[in-house]
């Protein structure tokens, strides 16, 4: 499970930790897509959701399982109910543009689920590109809002470039810090192509996702230098450091290596999602877990995000940036490799392979997050997922 | 010279193969910022330029020597003559708008100085933003335009946030891959504080970039791992394999340390400034230096390079953005260091110390470009530095 081959060309899982597991006696029960996603909607609408809100935040979830990031998933979906039983959550949120020019506007999400709150804004930001060719949206008063690949393909079905971005809980230490003030904070941009599905850069800008050293924990394996670092600020190749007061690292890990890039990446998705907006930033970001308590005096509301839209053909014509985008595409999959057996991947390559191959055969969920579902079910009054 | 220190913070020398040199039989010959200048816009003038073009394009390089990025100031004022002699370089551009909308353009910059179609690209773009809120700008036909930190702090001065980005030539594999095909394609954000300066990110998207390669190997110092692999597509920490047929790697260095991320941000780069453009893009780029040739079969025109401007006040009024940005600022500049000696740097500090020293002591350029530029100085007719 850690890798499939579509085409002759294999792919390796995503930070995913369910399909990075090399556990052997873990059981994955495999469920049909519209199984799952049904099931999804069934729990939004008895949180209150609206039957538009449920339909778009379970296809936002299960859009996350098809691409094989099984992190972001219905893997997920607890974890937003406890949210919501905390009265973090507003299933009824009122999502209002708060301030705005033609290309550019302040969403305020009023505490609605991510899932939901993303989508409003970046087809803001895509209906303000259809007149203007651009459209620029930063969020405050939102959750967790799932994959950013998914708010940015939003745009790509539209002839433009997605950009999205986040900030999330405080995870990462900045260089030269021993203290924990950044989240993963990913950005990622797409790209629409024309033969091709869209090149799509969906990263985290810190070294590693938390996903990855749980795995590397649960396996008691030793993760790569530059991940993390303990409690003392040491560079740290034991897993279980990060729980220990640890921190993880930006993209680099160490100065030599550029983590100060990865630094000032993190920063720009920080200061563009919730200084630019009114949301927690740094520090303050309110953590995605309802057993962790929000800081009892933020600087802003909620969690931050950040979109934007370009119309192509408001460069040149969309047919001629398609045509070279294919044959930007076809020089780096034809590049020579280091090894003849692994070609280069294209960026959103991966994902694209995965949602083929499980929009036909379904979707592996590990037995403990069906029990965890199957918990929710009982608890809300839903058909369990058997 | 490999530091500085400024109200009793250490700043290290920037990406800077001058200042990075540990070699003390260097010789530094420091000088006045406005002599430097005056001779820079005179090889400008000499060139054919226009009087309003050569103090601007002194203006971006004299900016980076101030900056502490002598690899981009007046040590590169040769090569800008070589490629001009060569003819690769018009000295007197038609730069002119190609395609537009509201928001958003496509620059051909004639094969002028990248030095002066960038900032009229930048200019372009924060119109848009005065009318619009935002303005999107991508460039083809255009050369090498210095550091990307000075287009991005134009839009500052009006608050707003600037974008920068520019490919270059082909230096840097993309992960699995054993061939150049991209540049160290730097992106640059920039963000107006209140009573801090700019934030500026400001970072080739490559480990490492050519200059500190150079350094290593002048020193005959090896480099760290990630930085390099060579022919054979081998990690190395010998600085010489890159001219031996070697590669740099992207930020992260390899997959497990997340080199495809730092590949996904060169491709963002590479697409928006040249895909979106019409330039060249990947390997197709044509090289800074004049005795290697551009491809006989371009894909496009030049290098490109894609701008972006926002109104901070088309999200929130300034001064609430800049109050909450000095708060981030001042949150991560005491963050609990883990080495009391070194704390957090904010992305644009080192560069605005060294800005602050060098107005006021010079600035310092090894005898070798000295010499150097004394060449070009009687070649064309000026008056040497002494």
């Amino acid at each position: 499970m850690t890798a499939i081959i579509v085409a002759g060309v294999q792919y390796h899982a995503l930070c995913n930790p369910v399909i990075f597991l090399d556990n052997k006696q873990m059981n994955f029960i495999t469920f049909p897509e519209p199984q799952l996603r049904s099931f999804t909607e069934q729990v939004f609408l008895k949180m209150g959701c609206s039957e538009a809100d449920a339909t778009l935040a379970a296809d936002v979830l299960l859009r996350s399982d098809l691409r094989g990031i099984d992190s972001h998933g219905v893997a997920r979906l607890v974890g937003y109910v406890r949210l919501w039983e905390k009265g973090r959550i507003n299933a009824t949120p009122n999502i209002r543009v708060v301030h705005e020019t033609p290309t550019t506007a302040t969403v305020d999400g009023d505490a609605g689920l991510g899932l939901v709150v993303a989508p409003f804004a970046m087809k803001l930001a895509i209906e303000k590109a259809k007149i203007y060719g651009s459209g620029w949206v930063s969020v405050k008063n939102s959750n967790h809002f799932g994959i950013a690949g998914y708010h940015s393909l939003l745009a790509t079905e539209h002839d433009m470039i997605g950009i999205s971005m986040t900030n999330a809980s405080p995870l990462v230490a900045p260089t030269y810090a021993n203290e924990r003030l950044l989240g993963t904070n990913p950005m990622c941009y797409a790209f629409p192509a024309g033969k091709y599905p869209p090149v799509v850069v969906d990263m985290a800008t810190s070294a590693a996702a938390n996903g990855k050293l749980e795995i590397a924990q649960r396996a008691g394996k030793a993760i790569p230098e530059g991940w993390a670092q303990d409690k003392d600020g040491r560079p740290s190749t034991d897993p279980n450091q990060l729980k220990a007061g640890g921190s993880l690292l930006p993209l680099g890990g160490d100065k030599d290596h550029g983590s100060h890039k990865g630094f000032g990446l993190s920063a720009t998705v920080d200061i563009l999602s919730a200084v630019l907006s009114g949301a927690n930033y740094g520090p303050w970001v309110p953590p995605f877990v309802a057993f962790m308590e929000p800081s009892a005096n933020p600087v802003g509301e909620g969690i931050g995000h950040f979109f934007g839209a370009m119309r192509i053909d408001g460069f040149r014509p969309a047919d001629d940036f398609k045509h070279h985008l294919d044959n930007w595409i076809e020089t780096f999959r034809n590049a020579r490799p280091v090894d003849p057996a692994q070609r280069v991947i294209i960026p959103g390559e991966p994902e694209t392979a995965f949602e083929q191959e499980r929009a036909i055969n379904g979707i592996p969920l590990i037995d403990a997050v069906v029990n965890d579902l199957n918990e929710l079910a009982t608890k809300l009054g839903v058909a369990a997922l058997g």
